[in-house]
Formats: structure tokens, C-alpha cells, sequence
């Protein structure tokens, strides 16, 4: 009855962005989608947002070009068994999992992705900065949410959001469902974030995830907060302290590139039942 | 950075009720409702319906009296915090953890309870026979749902049922809110099951749980469903295969007891990080 051991994991989370990473420096591993969907099922497996493979780049035949066989590579995947680029969540995770693992010291890191190497800085503590690319104000528009109309700043961080400042308490907002915008701005869909100054460096953020809902926490909704933050108190760069409801990041706005500084933790590892895995 | 190993830990289900089991056979573990609650947390934590500790009766303080010291207890911990009695669905995977861990032989097991010592049968494809004591009918009566009213057996499996047999589409019916129920004869709330015979001793059934809602599975919800499927076809005794959305089990009616055989998997296993416990 007493199983052989299956493979490694550890299970961690950043903000409440939970992960299933799995150790795999040679690409032994045959993770399906079946796999991945079954690893994220949270009654059935061991439950997360997404799955972390912990690979060498070398290992890795579909890896993009240019990144050194022996960097150490996050192959990330959606809890629905896709492939994603990257995750400013997953990645902080992944670097707090090298430093546990002892392959890698603290202080700065090279991690190639499918969206190409980002440098990230571990630090003693467990956090993790990551260097999320510039930030682009390309317009603004405007929301309705709980009834009530907001003004918002249009800003790219990869992908597209609508950032509102406003005046008013975040708890009160019904994020149920999609607060509403502009389609011809936005063809592709946007991230909604309502923001709210707490003093001239801090703010308290809440967000939608286009496709998905309200969320504990996205990467790329506190860089456009902060930005918007910023942009309200008459700033184009500068830092803020961003409150979401999974946790507290940290934002800073240059002219060249936006970091994210985050914290990660990892609750357990070990090693996944041979019968489960081998069953999927 | 390395962390050391913190406590260890098992991850399982039974028919997708979930369970982090912590082996503990001398009781040492400082296992307190925080630290349950945040073991039961889905992002920040491991993720599950409960914490099963598996600890030596002579180890729990507060154990009923009669169980002998060496007999295995499942010390059961909702989500919550709270301590609970008895989980149909816990004792299995308990009993499974027992026999992965080489601690019982396949056969039939006592299991020390808050409820008092259980009988159950681990069997050697990982499946679990568990007695569920008498069930007895109280009545008849009806409910409403989806703007339907069905007629029900009141039925007493330690905990109070009204299971109808329907002969409809079971995913028509909404049981996003909570079915009806006459409050004289349950003044303690009901658990409301909708059972579709699907030929002479097989039935399909969704429940909503008092309290709770709509689950995937309610061990004394599918006693009640076979009690209530088997009077519909003129017997009082027999056995029932139920299907619920989390899987399937086998319940048998006797005159004197019922028992109930389902499925336990164990997912993974592990260490909880030291850090992590500690900081909780």
C-alpha cells in the first residue's frame, strides 16, 4: 500500500498568487496539460493559480533564443493547462524557491522566460524586485462601477489597463462583475484598478482581471496604480507603496522601466504520491 | 536562506473533500485554530476542508473515555479552527494515511473519534468501508426548488435529511440558494438531497449542505439518498451505488447500521516549511 515517492514540489504563493513549483533542472518531468490542470485542481490535487517548472534553459527545446543554456528557466503554466510568458507573482516565487533550493545566492538573477530574461533581485528577506519594462499613459477614459462613473489613466504594462484614482472607499465597490469601457480604446479587453492615495507615497488598490474577476493581487495593475498615483500628485516617476488585498508591493517609476519589489513565501515541500502522478 | 523542515504532512481527499493530515502520533504538535485556519488557507497556505491530526488516543487530553491509549484518533479540525466530531470523508483518507504509512495492515481498523471509537474496513485498492450507524425515517415532507416543489423522506443519520426522489434532469436544478424546508419539523435546519434513481440500485444525487451550500459530497447525505431510493422501490434494506458530483460510493441499509464505502487518495507528501510554521 505504501507508495513510491513521485516527484518533488514546494508550494508557495506572492500576494496570494499561489504555485505549485516543480524542481526539474534536466526536463525529466512529463508535465501534460492533463498534468498541470490536475496539480492546480484544489480539491482533487494540490490546488494553485499555476504551475512553476524550475528548468534549465538549456532543457527547455521551445525556450527562446538568446538565453544561456545554464539559466535558470521559469516554464510557467496557467491552472487550465496553458502556457503563459510571465507572471511578476510566479516570478518572485521562482527566485524565492532558487535561493531555498541553494541553486542560486541572493542578489541579482538572471531568469530566462518565454517573454525572454528578466533580471530580478533577491534580497535576505524573501523579497523579490522585478524589472516589469516601461509604462506607457496612452490616454484616459473612463469607467462605471457600483453606478457611479470614474476617470482613469490608460496605461501599457505589457498588457492594457484603465488605473482610477479616486476619492472614495475601495470597500464599497461591487466587483462582481465587469466594470464597464471603452472598446474602441481598449479592443483586446482591459485590467481595471481602483486606486486610492493613502498619503503621497502609499495607496490602496483593488482590481479586475479582464478574463478573470476581481483578484488578490496583479503585478502589472500595481505598476499602472502607481503610475496613475504618480501622474495624480503632478509625478511622472517616484515610488509608491501598493496595498492590495492579497498583500503590499513595492513600485518604482523611472523614466526607463517600472520595478516591482514583493514579497514570496513557500509553505511546504515534498514529493507528489508516484500512484497520483503516474495515474494522470 | 535554506529553511529547515518544519513539520510533516499529508495531502488527500475523499470524493474531493479534502484534507491536510498531520501525522502526530505522541502529540506534540502545537496545532492551534490559527494555525489550522491558516494550513486551510488556499492561497497563503496548503489549501483543504479540514486538518486531520493523527495522533495515539492516550495523547489527546480530551479524548472520550474508553478508547484505548494506543488506538489511532482522528483529532478532526474544520476550516474554521473548530473541532468536529466525525467526517465520513475524513475517516477514510485517515484511514488510507494509516495504512500509506505502514501504521495499520489492510482489514479492519478502529479509528478513535470525538464521537466515540468508529469501526471501518481499509481495503487494498485504497477504498474505505466506514459504518455509519442506523438510519432511521421520521416522516415525510417537501421542499421547493427552482420553482418546483418535490416531495422528501425525513431522514435521521445523526444528522437530520430530506432526500427526494426526483425523476428529472438533476443539473437543471439551482441550488445556488438554499431549498425550502418546513422549520417544525427540522427546527435545527436540514440537509437537502435530490436523488434520481438510475436503475434498480444505482442513483445519481446532488445535496445542499445546512450551512454551507451546494457541495460535492455529504457522506450521511448519500446514506439518506440510498435510504430514501431504496423506499421508493418498496424496500427498506439493500444497497445503493450513489454518484455525487466529487465521485461515487456504496452505501448498504441494514436494519441495525448503515455503512458507507468510498474512495480515499493521497496526492502528495511533505514538510511544512519550518519558517512558516513557526511564523503562524
Amino acid at each position: 500500500m505504501r507508495s513510491t515517492d513521485g516527484p518533488e514540489f514546494a508550494k508557495g504563493h506572492g500576494t496570494e498568487n499561489d504555485f505549485v513549483v516543480l524542481p526539474d533542472p534536466d526536463g525529466r518531468l512529463k508535465l501534460t496539460e492533463h498534468r498541470v490542470r490536475a496539480l492546480c485542481d484544489r480539491q482533487r490535487g494540490l490546488g494553485a493559480d499555476g504551475v512553476l517548472r524550475v528548468v534549465r534553459a538549456g532543457a527547455v527545446p521551445d525556450a527562446p533564443a538568446g538565453i544561456p543554456a545554464d539559466t535558470w528557466f521559469m516554464d510557467y503554466f496557467n491552472a487550465d493547462g496553458s502556457v503563459a510568458e510571465m507572471c511578476g507573482n510566479g516570478v518572485r516565487v521562482f527566485a524565492r524557491y532558487l535561493l531555498d533550493a541553494g541553486w542560486a545566492e541572493p542578489g541579482e538573477l538572471q531568469v530566462g522566460t518565454r517573454a525572454g530574461i528578466r533580471p530580478v533581485i533577491a534580497h535576505r528577506d524573501g523579497g523579490v524586485t522585478v524589472d516589469m519594462g516601461p509604462a506607457s499613459v496612452f490616454g484616459r477614459s473612463s469607467t462605471s462601477c457600483s453606478g457611479r462613473a470614474f476617470e482613469g489613466l490608460a496605461v501599457d504594462v505589457g498588457n492594457p489597463h484603465l488605473a482610477c484614482v479616486i476619492n472614495a472607499d475601495l470597500a464599497g465597490l461591487d466587483l462582481t462583475s465587469a466594470p464597464s469601457y471603452d472598446t474602441a480604446l481598449f479592443p483586446d479587453g482591459v485590467n481595471v484598478e481602483f486606486v486610492r492615495p493613502v498619503g503621497a507615497d502609499r495607496a490602496d488598490m483593488r482590481v479586475f482581471e479582464r478574463g478573470v474577476g476581481e483578484t488578490r493581487s496583479c503585478g502589472t495593475g500595481t505598476v499602472a496604480a502607481a503610475v496613475a498615483a504618480l501622474r495624480s500628485a503632478g509625478q511622472d516617476t517616484g515610488e509608491q507603496v501598493v496595498r492590495v488585498p492579497g498583500g503590499t508591493v513595492r513600485v518604482q517609476v523611472r523614466a526607463d522601466t517600472t520595478t516591482l519589489t514583493g514579497p514570496a513565501e513557500l509553505v511546504a515541500r515534498g514529493r507528489l504520491d508516484a500512484d497520483w502522478w503516474e495515474q494522470r
